[in-house]
């Protein structure tokens, strides 16, 4: 039976450390779906087409890799894709207190539900949407942060704001 | 292909915490080794084969489960066991550093190994085997925290150390 | 002389949570004060008047409760109420500090007045008001999460507005 | 009916940080029982008669406190003392974790009892045992950690040693 | 050689806690340059002119404090003004995380910046700019909390807006 | 004015991450003197001689390093260096506790005495000297983990020992 896990986030955009984590997890599991949160709570620079098009161009040559949106319960969209596994990174402390409410939480909503959460690699712990973001709005360079596809986006999206 | 995980440990002895995460580990993986460390070097309550009788009879009925000792590197021990995935609970921050630099070390000793992490379910949460021991050491009751034949285990043992 | 706790918060709404601190609490105390903030700087579900019906309704039957409002500064409340105590809920590590530097706080503005913290019980320490209204505003179930009462009033809330 | 917390420690020596908890606590509960653990698994500098003697001899004024030795479970012993409140001292996060899987046990053990926790003085929080062991066993001064009394039994005992 | 370093922030207004991070950086280094935030994403009580004019009046006698604004990258102004030392508080473990992602990301953006700590005194560790705004727009006293002319300044800024 | 750091522990053995902190450090302080912990509580593979050997090989052509051992009170030792800079590295919020509190502790013992923390590169955040000995022990190999002399002292040291 195909093992299938469901990787949810905002991705606003994707960063090397996503990537790094997408690559890792299609080793164990057949299919890995990068789910796109369409409207999440916080203010965003990628609407969810771009940012859908973003990880598909990125990930294009990773047969395993899906990318789709979803909003509502996340539980709900993982019964729906036939799947019963989270995926999520973990990089520092104040992660883990808010990933561990939401997995426990998940798990009282949907008990089959099962999150498995990967140590993002050192070389990409201090990165976060949210940085590359506020690197590339005051014209830092984001090279060793996100791929080369997402800065060219990236320099277009700044560039037109000004 | 078969999946198989390795879930290393000294389960001095094993609890109910330990079995949720076996018996939802295995709802994924196709196979789980429960890879007991022979000589930790922490001071043992139960000896190496004590501890993996008493997992292999709480676990007899789940066929996914197989129980061994090991001793030497981890990532040499995983590797000859034809796995790369490692599974490892997460109970709280102290956990969650020592387990981040432990899956960071074992990636650079094998960079095809992954480790996966699991949140202790909340029931479990505040459940260890060093505090099973305290407390079964003091003839407190351990009823609800591990199986009833490990309760019946450390009756015998300290009954016999007195 | 009789003993008077003051529990402050929000309450928007009341969770499970909050209720069982509300009980244990009056077990030590002979009067628990549960303070709602009037106008707290973060955007609210429920205004004032509902939020404290809610906490009425549901602990009317703990004669040692008392349900308020406050505004202004905290240890001014609690003295006009010749109360030392304040009671404060830990469910984690960012609650924690966050917590501490207000007890600090508090104490320097009144050094009469000692902050007592409980620990939130394993069955509730994933839920806070914040998951409530986002799980209830999907149209997930917060049966286990927030009494009866609480769940209806959620429904009527969320259904006013689509 | 009299209110009565126990506050339980190994206390070798007593310090600063301890007394600012015994006499902050005494205000708001009719009776502090200072339980003395007799043989915790650590090695100890001063033995249990010593340590009773110097927090008496501190305490003496304050006629809330009283000061026992215990061993056993802790449940059972403050069941025998009539009390339901355990009162414990939080420094740091770590304390926090350590704090909170022993009160969920302790009320798995015993749902009647409740665990209180205070905040460490910001002018005592860097103090522990350990500490004030460690300064006077290099000729440090320990004169602002521990009362008058203690920082003359910790010198008599350092002469003695060498 | 002489010693340049760098203490950016957004200082809104200057504590207590700041200016003793100040003082004792001046021991060590010949010249401390306090770089003022321009427009950081929050909201702002005093403008630039306003938080600068503040520190210079505190600092005015301490001959090695050099007060500016600076806007854009961090690495780049630490640059312009010949030095490679940025110096950072920290109160708390939330504090660590932040700036240790930080740290790490200026070092990638220019090799040559070192970021050094200090540990925040444990009298101002409670104190942050935002809890001092609270209390003032409560009416309550700051006066332990920043210098004398903060205070007033802060008076003025809520009776205005009153 | 020669401004002189000094930057105390075990050293057993040194590492790449604390070669690359004395490297970091050397560009801001004028001279940095390894401190190495005669006999600190803990069980040493190498002796205080051996360990200070490795260093000095390590650091020879740095010549802004002194490599001495030291043991009583750090603060007197400081002083009789006439320096007043403490250096530490910070890997992790638990270091992170503990750093704190014996900054904060050492303040109180000299109050002229001040502490830097520098966060250890990403690249050897998860290396320490325990881990070190640990994998030297099982026969895996440290080579990145510290500089090829000391990779040499590990072997010498296991293989007497078996």
């Amino acid at each position: 039976m195909k093992k299938i896990a469901v990787y949810p986030g905002t991705f606003d955009p994707i960063t090397n450390g996503h990537l790094d984590l997408i690559n890792r997890s299609t080793k164990i599991f057949d299919e890995l779906i990068v789910a796109v949160a369409k409207n999440p709570k916080k203010a965003l620079l990628f609407n969810v087409d771009e940012r859908i098009e973003m990880i598909r161009k990125i990930t294009k040559d990773n047969s395993a890799v899906k990318v789709e949106s979803f909003d509502g319960l996340l539980v709900d969209y993982v019964n729906k894709k036939c799947s019963s596994v989270l995926i999520r990174g973990l990089r520092a402390v104040s992660d883990f207190e808010y990933e561990l409410s939401m997995a426990l939480m998940n798990r009282k909503l949907d008990s089959e539900i099962e999150t498995f959460f990967m140590m993002t690699s050192e070389l990409y712990s201090y990165i976060s949407s949210g940085v590359v973001r506020e690197i590339a709005s005051l014209n830092g360079s984001v090279k060793c942060l996100v791929p080369e596809y997402v800065e060219q986006k990236l320099k277009e999206k700044f560039s037109k704001e000004t």
